[in-house]
């Protein structure tokens, strides 16, 4: 399984992932599912990835190499909207997984690949679309400003809690660190290193990426300040009538 | 769907569960998922139900009938240890899952509960037991101090983080109305009533039922001071180092 995360903030865009593929207990790796794409100046292209390992570097190969091939009928360099390019990844995706139908019919679900899209281009929005595994795909909007792909649900609580569409990038990638770690810690099939993406909107070349290893410093602190102050917390909540 | 957890520590049992059924969108009802079957001074039997609601009642049923009936092959009032009683209980649901199963193949899954059985039985220990769809069944331990069945992922987090098998029985009673609060909040099918019984290990005639519907006072006193200490938490967690 994965875990990834995309925030989209008036203030711009947070995006985190894990890195742990697994194929079976015995076939554990370590595969970055964060993949910024080198394009043009004017634009942000960041592809976060879940599902079918094989799938998913088929599209991004298919990608890559679009980029590079001027007769390609779309590539992210020259395409002029995001929601474009959802649908063009979308499109390679479900290629990618009904290639392999015919000679594995019984196993199609496990070909199935989800994808998150965000960027920005020139002076249109900073976006984020949810690419489902048939193509089709769904954009986060200021009632539903983040996006999930992989092992959701442990991590949802709390972006459910903490993210509306004006917080800060940064009490967002805190929000993104901790939603993660909730998905690591209730799944073994989430692992790190994490990563982070920290995109402000208008500015994505101040973007700033991340890798947090475990271990890692303010990963380490992070973790602790969060779970003292649960603790600290619980101490504190309301009594039920029949205590002291 | 349904939320249901159980926690055993070392100071009792913990049970809450929430009281929504769905057979659609439009189809929502309230039905109490907690049952205490009135039986012997001697022992404390509570089921907790999720899945199917016809099966669950099928079950219970034959339960509360079997109570009054002495030439019943088992009943919750004979039966000399918890452990029998989850592999009764299995057995009396695995039945009423497949009686359907020859008119109804197609959706045999949909007819499929689970159950948590929780109590204590004279001077033996006090027990919980997740029993699955099949009929088979597993204990609560002090490694895995906690059950859950129905929607769980969504609360799963917050019981990792704070339930071992020395927390008190308040402590545990709050961690489980928040994780069933962090499962109503990311899961429309998860709804009030919460309902909760608190049982001290060894003096089960003093457990405590409590039923929250929305807007109950203590629910939603504990509810704004764990929203308000989380914002607060936030706030103080540790900066990125480019952050003043």
């Amino acid at each position: 399984m994965t875990y990834c995360c995309a925030i989209r903030l008036d203030a711009g865009l947070v995006l985190a992932s894990d890195s742990r593929t697994s194929a079976g207990v015995d076939d554990i790796s370590i595969y970055s599912k964060m993949h910024r794409f080198d394009t043009t100046p004017d634009r942000l292209v960041v592809l976060l990835s879940a599902g079918n390992l094989a799938t998913t570097q088929t599209v991004i190969r298919q990608v890559e190499r679009d980029v590079g091939n001027p007769e390609a009928e779309h590539a992210l360099n020259r395409t002029e909207h995001l929601d474009e390019i959802a649908r063009y990844i979308g499109g390679i995706s479900a290629e990618a997984q009904t290639s392999y139908g015919s000679s594995a019919e019984q196993s199609s679900p496990v070909m199935e690949a989800s994808f998150i899209l965000a960027g920005q281009i020139g002076n249109q929005p900073h976006e984020a679309f949810l690419i489902y595994p048939l193509g089709n795909y769904i954009a986060a909007s200021p009632t539903k400003p983040f996006l999930q792909i992989g092992e959701t649900k442990y991590g949802k609580p709390i972006l459910d809690r903490m993210i509306d569409p004006t917080v800060s990038l940064e009490r967002a990638a805190r929000c993104a660190l901790i939603s993660m770690d909730a998905a690591m810690r209730s799944n073994l099939s989430v692992g790190p290193p994490i990563e982070l993406l920290i995109s402000p909107a208008d500015r994505h070349e101040d973007a700033r990426r991340l890798r947090y290893d475990e271990g890692e410093p303010y990963l380490t602190k992070l973790r602790e300040a969060w779970a003292d102050g649960l603790n600290e917390l619980f101490v504190k909540l309301p009594r039920f009538d029949w205590e002291a």
